[in-house]
């Protein structure tokens, strides 16, 4: 069996060398970093554990994808460059085949994203990884959770609510359809919208990424703010399954609540809609207006007919029960 | 109970603001940093889990020292002037009373030494904790592994077999004597050699930080250089408590390969001995010589008769049986 140095660099090779600015990488005591002239870094960790963020039977190398899309994430939201990341593993037991798996799906996204994998160690104990990612972002254009302003237009990226009902497909294992078995595929491999972001740096008043879900994130955002909003209902962009289910149900909860979108939510004043069509390309996907800005705290959903709208749960949070 | 953005804002608000650089902490989707001008980023990543790095019993605040320090002595290790740092808690439960013992041992020391807490979260999962910490460091005079030469002296700092002494006795639950006791601060509370790492940085050719224990960390840095070295271990520096451990088990194992000394282990050229000397001062403490590199690869320990010693183990590796 091999010792964590070896284990490091025999996997994640691919992802440890590909930036002039990386001076000294794995296996160190430090990874040695040039920062950037003129930009600020923005940095975000989060630790991702077995049976809360991922199931251990999915596949090794959606694991490694999903839990650097969803730091990848953070930086989406703050419009950052991606240039950095550290890797943390814990394993009850140095299962190579799945290292492998692993390092394999969470490289070839480092790489395609422009990250460079400057530290990091495997540990021994119940599966968990902890990611730290750094990203570059000019002085002043970062995106921030608390620059909305009443008025403005509150707009979300992708489709709601995919990767939860994929989730809902797993737990109860529902025989699917192959729309529905598509939709698996955004629960293991999200994509961060990078690109997006770093359109909206400079432009968008306020963003966050959708993590938890649209109720309870775009509430911090609105509470960082110190406003209100009002969502339209029907504007929420769903997939036909999505929609299919919301009928079905009555399940506004899940595109609403049910979290791991990994889409952005931002505000931009109303009157820009026509640059913000302009500065998003092919790449940076769509975008769709669903509310407003009010002065007046709260979150409030409006449905077809005009009639209030409230959800049962808030977004996930661990420890809130 | 609370949810993760309060667990981290009522206990970790005493180390999340201190610095200029820090532009936007926790709360956000990123924190945002201003980089120093003319410094390289030194950073390190590490995962602590509970049974394998400290233990469940250990007092709350003793472990949220403890994982720090060790963080810490990776940036002394390389010359670093401590600066940021990430926290990520895995916790079974939010026990509130634990947390705040350990934000008490955490903060106290991020304070002392300068870092401010600038992001991480608290996620449900078996207690794991992970901490990445970046320091500063002038460019091109970070200490690293690799630059050891052929006659450098080589010396470590504080003393050796301490912790893993008061390991094996709270394994064993042996009576100790009050000086044995006293041990256990050791183990519990570990100093980084902060002042140290930056007094040797551009002045030592080489430096690594003594997790594993002086054999097998040594023997990486050896590595790292392409050389070897000869240790005499009559001048290994040992408290009361392990030079008789030493001599009543024939126990050099406990001080060469026991781990969690925190020291630093380093090369100069010989002839800088009195310039060594006169770059430390009280706060740097003491650093003792304890043999010298060999163009030869290889490490190998002399006694006091001139016999060589060979070391049963090579230091504490995880994955490695």
């Amino acid at each position: 069996m091999s010792g964590e140095f070896d284990l490091i660099e025999r996997y994640f090779r691919p992802c440890t060398k590909a930036r002039d600015d990386l001076l000294l990488g794995i296996g160190d005591d430090c990874a040695l970093l040039a920062p950037p002239a003129n930009r600020v870094l923005a940095t975000s960790m989060d630790t991702y554990n077995a049976g809360v963020h991922f199931f251990t039977q999915d596949p090794a190398d959606a694991i490694g994808h999903k839990v650097l899309a969803a730091s990848l994430s953070d930086l989406a939201a703050c419009g950052a460059e991606p240039a950095w990341v550290s890797l943390s593993i814990a394993l009850p037991s140095a299962d190579e085949r799945w290292l492998a798996g692993f390092a394999r799906g969470f490289c070839a996204l480092a790489r395609s994203s422009g990250l460079s994998l400057t530290g990091g160690d495997t540990t021994r104990g119940p599966m968990s990884i902890s990611v730290h990612v750094t990203g570059f972002v000019a002085a002043g254009q970062a995106l921030r959770r608390d620059g909305a302003r009443a008025g403005d237009a509150i707009y979300v990226s992708g489709r709601l609510g995919d990767a939860a009902l994929a989730l809902r497909m797993a737990q109860h294992s529902e025989p699917g359809s192959r729309e529905l078995e598509a939709l698996q595929e955004k629960r293991l491999r999200p994509q961060a919208r990078i690109a997006l972001g770093r359109r909206l740096a400079g432009l968008a008043h306020a963003c966050i990424d959708l993590s938890d879900g649209l109720s309870g994130d775009l509430a911090k955002l609105l509470s960082a703010s110190g406003v209100g909003a009002t969502i339209d209902l029907e504007s929420l962009p769903l997939s036909t399954a999505v929609a299919d289910y919301v009928r079905q149900h009555d399940g506004w909860d899940l595109p609403l609540s049910g979290g791991e979108d990994y889409e952005l939510c931002f505000t931009i004043a109303a009157d820009q809609h026509s640059e913000l069509l302009a500065t998003l390309n092919p790449h940076a996907g769509p975008c769709q207006r669903i509310g407003r800005v009010d002065a007046s705290p709260g979150l409030r959903f409006r449905q077809a007919d005009g009639r209030p709208f409230n959800p049962k749960t808030a977004g996930y949070q661990h420890f809130n029960e």
